[in-house]
């Protein structure tokens, strides 16, 4: 991951232009000179540093290339949650019992992260055995997205300490926008008993610019309210707050969902604080993705298989067609932005189009 | 991770030494020149390299920072999966659905790998409610290791390819021991739906010595017959092997299991060829455990959970204290060879002492 720091004006925020470059060891040789350690991170959020970023020197001093480090992906949207239980469980027994007392999370694929723009190849996998008994192997059919937010830790925590809630805030450098690429049909063979595997490890997008969390800060709008009270090792009290984020995802140039980061159930600091109830250590560099953001009404799901509701109800896009799954050359974008005019402060792009699979 | 390589004997192989590092990029840099880059590792396996090891020039280049990359988890031992279905489901239904088709696995937690030697944190952790219906938070009760064999990876493979079955062996570099420590409690409540996180994320210890593949090569014995035959995708025809690797568990000094890895269902190739059938991409230095090695008899189990049958049967130490579960201070050495006398190739030992939670 190869950070790129620019400043764009001299509001409230920088960008961090982020790429990211599969480890190769000619390409670290040839950038040592440029990685920018850990600790300068905080420089980068020091506003005296940070005005000088149009210069080229600072410019140049600023890439940093970081191991990519663990990515896990949570489950924090209540109502995306609700969706996927109401579906394969029905009405009644939604979510899981577990789910409104802890951030429900699970490790994901570093290595197959990549950046905006970067085409995504159709997987085989392995499906469930229809009548013969036999599964089958072939390329997806029930490939989808996932809109996501992600959080990059900017901070090194112990192996056996916990990062407490009250603290969790300040080991998050900057976020950025995800797209989970998921193989439903795939997940839904092999995710008993360990959760999904190959289903999401073939490729998970992300914008080309990392928001620093300060730039975000004066769009912070409260979390909804948990109910049951949470343990107190995830409570934050009165701190509890969302982006107001607006994001929207299009199919083909066609807008297909609208909704907003500030409805979702757990926050970043309650995901951090239980991951590293354990003791697990973060390090720089980490990506922690939020899961789907999904809203209540029709129209603001963070997936396909929400908005054409597991295939009943297929998308018409401008040219006639129909969707239901995403086909071959079909182009995913993501957009986030918060506040508005000279206030905005954007995303950038986080896009993917679908190549077929490999014969 | 830093190798550390050095020629023991002119004998078929080489022990590579392997040190868990955190991320620092002090130490990165200033052990830059010491980088071993991918193709460099073939070097290594090459018999006229291998016989320069000794001299302290060549042991210099061997340093080999790698990024730790991802740490995949199968669940490869028929019989393992096998007593953990028994005790969760009953007879009839051991194993799921899946477990015959497919080598199931998860994604791990690569940042908190650690090697031989270092101690393990109780961790705390978010466990079921028993009457009240609040879950409880507190130190794991049901603290537990797992003894399981790892490749390391030697070659990056390319995102959106597949590694295919015949070529899926020249990716692995060699082979560690894993400990696995596993909460059992906090994995019980958390694991639905989307497996297990931080009763597995806390710690996952190695063995300092990274056994060539080429050093393990004259052990090879044929692999379990497979029953129903397994996918195009998956099969090795009559290349099936595993290692006839032994394999002991010492609790406190005291020998509690004895096994081989002989007998385990999944092959290491058939797990990266599972792994990689969507496109995702391996890296130097990835760690792809097998899972819990499990025998067929009792005292051949690969965690107390099993030995103890789920806490029903507890085992009894040499000091008369009575054991189901790991207490604060106990010490658990795994230790595994291949051959006897002059041809004997041993990883040294994997050891973890456990360390009282955090108040
Ligand atoms: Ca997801
Ligand atoms: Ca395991
Ligand atoms: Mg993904
Ligand atoms: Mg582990
Ligand atoms: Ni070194």
């Amino acid at each position: 991951m190869l950070f790129f720091g620019s400043a764009l004006s001299t509001t409230s925020y920088v960008l961090a232009k982020s790429v990211i470059q599969r480890f190769d060891s000619s390409f670290r040789e040839r950038s040592q000179k440029t990685v920018l350690s850990a600790p300068s991170w905080k420089e980068v959020q020091n506003p005296r540093t940070r005005i000088h970023f149009s210069t080229s020197k600072v410019r140049c001093r600023c890439h940093c290339l970081l191991k990519s480090g663990d990515y896990t992906d949570f489950y924090a949207s209540k109502e995306h949650a609700s969706h996927l239980g109401l579906m394969m469980r029905g009405p009644g027994n939604e979510l899981p019992p577990n789910y409104l007392h802890l951030p429900i999370g699970y490790h994901g694929r570093a290595s197959s992260i990549v950046v905006s723009g970067t085409q995504i190849r159709r997987p085989w996998g392995q499906v469930q055995p229809v009548e013969s008994g036999v599964p089958h192997f072939r390329p997806t059919e029930r490939l989808d997205f996932e809109l996501e937010v992600g959080a990059i830790i900017g901070q090194d925590s112990v192996l056996g300490e916990r990062v407490r809630i009250d603290c969790s805030r300040d080991y998050i450098f900057g976020y950025v926008l995800v797209n989970d690429w998921s193989a439903r049909d795939v997940q839904r063979w092999e995710y008993q008993p360990l959760g999904p595997f190959n289903s999401k490890n073939f490729g998970t997008s992300i914008s080309p610019w990392v928001v620093l969390q300060e730039a975000l800060e004066p769009f912070r709008v409260p979390a909804p309210r948990q109910d049951p009270p949470v343990l107190e090792y995830l409570n934050q009290n009165l701190n509890r707050s969302n982006f107001d984020l607006n994001l929207n995802v299009y199919l083909n140039g066609k807008e297909i969902s609208r909704c907003n980061f500030r409805g979702m159930y757990w926050t970043f600091e309650q995901m951090i604080a239980h991951h590293t109830s354990t003791g697990c250590n973060l390090r720089c560099g980490d990506l922690i993705a939020s899961g789907t953001v999904s809203g209540k009404e029709p129209g603001t799901y963070g997936s396909l298989i929400e908005l054409c509701w597991g295939g009943k109800d297929p998308l018409v896009l401008p040219d006639g067609s129909r969707r239901v799954f995403l086909e071959d050359h079909d182009e995913v974008v993501l957009r986030g932005h918060a506040g508005s005019g000279l206030q905005r402060v954007g995303f950038g792009v986080c896009s993917g189009q679908i190549l077929p699979a490999i014969g």
